[in-house]
């Protein structure tokens, strides 16, 4: 059964079609972006000529705006070609939708000059902040921050308290390169092309339009938001943002189904000679992830048309749709680490060589899976208390 | 979260508004369904009085000729009132749809004097047939024959020689009630009230209009092919009858998470009077589960879309599609019970009683699961060969 | 490869041969069991016959004072007989094992002038109890009382207010069978036959020699501790009481395998007529749940075989070992469940008659499995908490 | 709870006290084993010393002669330092058991001299035969030869036809440093310690006495059975060599749950600062994963034992055995597997970090996994075949 043709039925959205343009590209790199463990600037160059990290910047400044669907699926294919180059380029992408809601003079500092700069994150609120006239200083230690070899401008975490109900709130700082340092932490057995090196800020300043709470960014209350006039720019930030590490993790199962099914009509068991094509579970078990892998697509063509759905209608998504997006996602990643562990436990000893394609697929989508917005013990604790009725529990994101 | 909202989102259909009309009456009678090994004759009324068992009847008869979403997701409704009623009754309707395709001669004896009559089946190939003039002598006794005891009619398996070729074929031949005796076996742990009799023919003279091949019944080459120009009147036979079961077990599965909530929100454990609603796993098991079965619904409706896609082109299914079709199926029915299992195990003492009905949940969604379409090392030894570009093996069906 | 011969390979305890003797004639009444919802006086009069209702009863009134491995293993083994006969007379034997422990006042009441006296219980704490002179007065209804219809005399749960501290602790009341009465609320989908009824006590007066707590008689303190010399009279009442429900669930689980190995021999699918034993999952299936139900079995022999060795060292066990046994038997019964379950799953729609062994194994190994202390997410929560250094939590028993 | 504890219960056998000796030497070189692709010479050194590489080494050549369950629980605790190192340690030490099978003259050529001389192997049936004169000469490409870089000699496999049947036999040829070359062709992602190189043959001579097949090295048929008196060397050889697979695994579990519970006791999550050791699931998943493990480790132990009793009555094992042996470790196996697993799940984005020890136990219980004796559809295969009574596979061993 041809996936591709399934899928194909639906027309090939334009993105994923350039996408397929750099597909061979991207994949001959793959070995280097792992030993080098940087997604290759040659990489970086193709993405922007095929336009994959323009996917979502305004239009103002040379982007596509193109829907949600269309763009996830795009990054899925890549992480075919290679997963991390996948993971940094869908990360650096969707970073250009919330910067369309930040301040407009950000907005220019950034892609003013250079409509290809590109933007950075490491957005767990581990920054030490202090309010200044105009501003703020923040210093800090900001790790897994993917990608960030490649950028101008770095979104970086920290708590802010709101001026008026003192309340702390979770916060998003653009930091200009020239501000902070990069130091070479990154030692990964999974997703090692990411480059999510540690950002480094030592007492800098930073005025207050550079600054934004999350709870802004998805809630259309931020300085910047109405700015930009596309559909998409009113959809909440972080459902976007978030909806990366499972398309990645889809499209490293969608992959490695192939890498399987390749493999299983030529191999030849050592010891007896058998030929594995012949063996029902060889085929069962292919055909079991082909299901889980159906299922996680399905699940996540969904959720990208709900957005792309909100976002044509303009309208805010209540609770009840804000849980599931977030929790359906966590379980699709399940889906597509299942399938993939299945298939590489049922491929034998030569699938762990460097030189098979699966013990790749079977570290990255681990390596997607380990993701805060992965875990799926979150996920259910997250959607168990909502169904029930349950207060939310704060310990829990 | 409400699934119901998040369903009705997409307009509920008509049936499925007429199932509510009389799902708490339906309901009602559950446990004397049960007792009674047979449904109701009361719910066979209710289902008439709604159109539920016209659902795919032609239009000369009276018929409704919905689509195949609006008919599948109106039996998983009903399938939350009583299980075995939504398992004949679902049954008994789209048998319509293989009458629809014989010699129009057969659909006048049956639907002429009577349009609301009921077509029964039990289509394993056990029958003994000899080849007469003018049509066959068949014996044999038919098990499984769910609801026969409403039914006028009764499509009988038996393998047929092809006149030419010499090959035997599976074929169904309708036998007017007069011709056969229903004889009471059925005493079962699931889906008690389906009375799946044994039907019992001794020596009758079926005509040869009477007959058609499930191959025929398939390719849109029986005697009646082309006698009703609805769309659904262009889809394989096969396809349609086999989608009742999964729709069955993932409608169970949909009810045990309402039941699973509503109890969960209520529980006091016997031993310590903790409140179950505040224990993690309690909710943390319903999220899992939750998120199986809307996997199983995407999946399902993935499918129903698909014939009606299918029929309003008038397209026939490729191989590739006949195969997805034959095999999702069993992977939703296998979802459903994954999810009713865990909310069974999760849920103490209390939900084996007979008052409970998440047990009835439990058995019935195995029952469903039992069937030989829902079998899913079938399935997955069906795709899987399929998938590697194998040969068909004939005795996986 | 023969379970039994591997079991037998380290000699059958006496009891075990025992129960060989009688396994026959418990099976033949199974359906009556069932039918009756309560253990046929027949089958009483063939476990005192042999002894099986005297295994941890004290020598002086004519018990066995058989080793746990011995008693536990021939009530397995009794199991696959019938499930609820093992269910119900593994809990009337072991009743024996707490009363040995109650003032010796007691013991004769109940044992000096009938020596074959059973006693039942239904520990949940929920009486009503008011302290008066000489003891208290009781009431209350006591559900889940498993073999109440065979038993003299009934052991009760209810708070029971410390007089120095004030702490309220879980006691048990011995209340002869005038003092009660006997509600048939037994209405059940799993181990049917236990007659679990409900017993209920109208403000009837318990001297305080009848009434102990749970504590005391797993710490040795209770008064009538030490009066029996048996080793087995030093362990603690709790993990002995508690042992019977995982040896059933490990029973029905070997006998599963037998019912299934068997129908695979000679299973014809209905469909195309191929024989099962030839299909790969078919045998796989039962491969897979042999290796769990083994595993089930080496777990519990292991702590059947820790009791033993801690009873002839008369050691008391440590907090680890508590922990250990407690929640090992919910791991081993869900290993018996998931076995079970597979094996259902494998076996076609013929499975689910109630002709067929194999439905009666799946609904009573849920049953078993629906105890609470059968509860895996409970025991993974006791277990992990003690893992990590937390400090046990009341609301988990 | 003390794991550890438990097992030093049944008094740490010699070896394994040995074992600890060197613990941290070697896991202090776990990170070097990695990166140099090899198993540091130091690390064999130290192995020599404390006699691990002599485990079954006969007497007479200053071996050890322990008994199995003593020598797998030593290289069981040994992979919890360094599963690579393990790994080719525990297969470099039964090669001798094998080598006492084979005609004494070999024996003194490898032995006579240098008493510390290590075996290695490749034991699938590549090579090239042709028979002439007084033994053969052999060609090929032996690929997976673990430790190949510290041994003197190494077991080369090949199809023997044997001289009156014409039947072709598994067979054995030993063959010394230098009639062979070492190619480096090995680049992994587990195990990566191993060195498992290619050695590569190029039509050298193999003295007939050399050469013994697989059927009598498990047989007792071989030139030199009977040369040694221990207990041991009555055992077949496959069985012994096949164990240490399950030990490795097993040991990379228990080694796990270690790190993921020192980790949970510690873990602060990075986006609420919430402290993982106060979530339930967090600890669940521990006691899940111990409860696998512990399953492993006496399913394993039972084997062990079993391997010793037989020694001890010197019986041979009969086919029954002979399956359980050859399936129930690639059980234990997928248990130690699944534990991992979990506890990899649980653990977010830092366990993939090279710093963290538990992705060296994630990918290296995938590389023992991964051998042809761990599959577990082989091993359910075999097993259920032989359950059923049908005749075994040769496609599968």
């Amino acid at each position: 059964m041809e996936a591709n043709k399934e899928k194909s039925a639906s027309a090939p959205p334009d993105l994923v079609s350039k996408v397929h343009e750099i597909m061979d590209e991207i994949a001959t790199r793959a070995d280097e972006c792992e030993a080098n463990r940087v997604v290759p600037v040659e990489n970086i160059q193709a993405l922007h000529r095929v336009g994959l990290l323009d996917s979502v910047k305004p239009k103002k400044f040379g982007g596509l705006e193109v829907s949600p669907p269309e763009m996830f699926q795009a990054f899925a294919e890549l992480a075919g070609a290679c997963p991390s180059t996948a993971w940094v380029s869908s990360l650096l992408a969707v970073h250009a939708h919330a910067i369309a809601y930040y301040d407009p003079r950000l907005q220019e500092e950034i892609w003013g000059d250079d409509p290809e700069a590109l933007i950075g994150s490491s957005i767990a609120p581990l920054g030490k902040l202090k309010p200044v006239e105009g501003g703020y200083r923040l210093s800090g230690r900001f790790p897994w921050s993917s990608g960030c070899d490649h950028v101008s401008w770095c979104l970086l975490g920290a708590l802010i308290e709101d001026e008026t109900s003192g309340q702390k709130l979770h916060g998003l700082l653009a930091v200009p390169r020239a501000d902070y340092q990069i130091e070479d932490t990154w030692y990964s057995s999974a997703l090692k092309g990411t480059g999510s090196k540690d950002v480094v800020v030592n007492d800098v300043f930073v005025p207050g339009y550079r600054a934004e709470t999350l709870m802004a960014l998805n809630t259309g209350t931020s300085r910047g938001f109405g700015t930009h006039k596309g559909d998409i720019y009113t959809l909440p930030f972080q459902p976007i943002f978030a909806s990366n590490f499972s398309a990645v993790a889809y499209g490293i199962a969608e992959s490695a189904l192939d890498v399987y099914r390749e493999r299983l009509q030529n191999r030849v068991r050592a010891y007896t000679g058998a030929k594995a094509s012949l063996s029902p579970p060889g085929y069962m078990r292919l055909a079991e992830s082909y299901h889980e892998v159906r299922a996680a697509r399905l699940i996540l063509e969904s959720e990208w048309n709900d957005f792309a759905d909100h976002a044509a209608r303009r309208a805010a998504p209540t609770l009840d749709t804000m849980v599931r997006w977030r929790t359906s996602q966590a379980y699709a990643t399940r889906l597509s680490v299942s399938a993939v562990d299945r298939l590489m436990m049922a491929s034998g000893g030569s699938a762990i060589l460097l030189s098979s394609k699966l013990q790749r697929c079977f570290r990255d989508v681990h390596g997607a899976a380990a993701h805060a917005y992965s875990d799926y013990d979150i996920a259910t604790q997250i959607l168990g208390r909502h169904l029930i009725g349950a207060e939310p529990d704060p310990t829990l994101l």
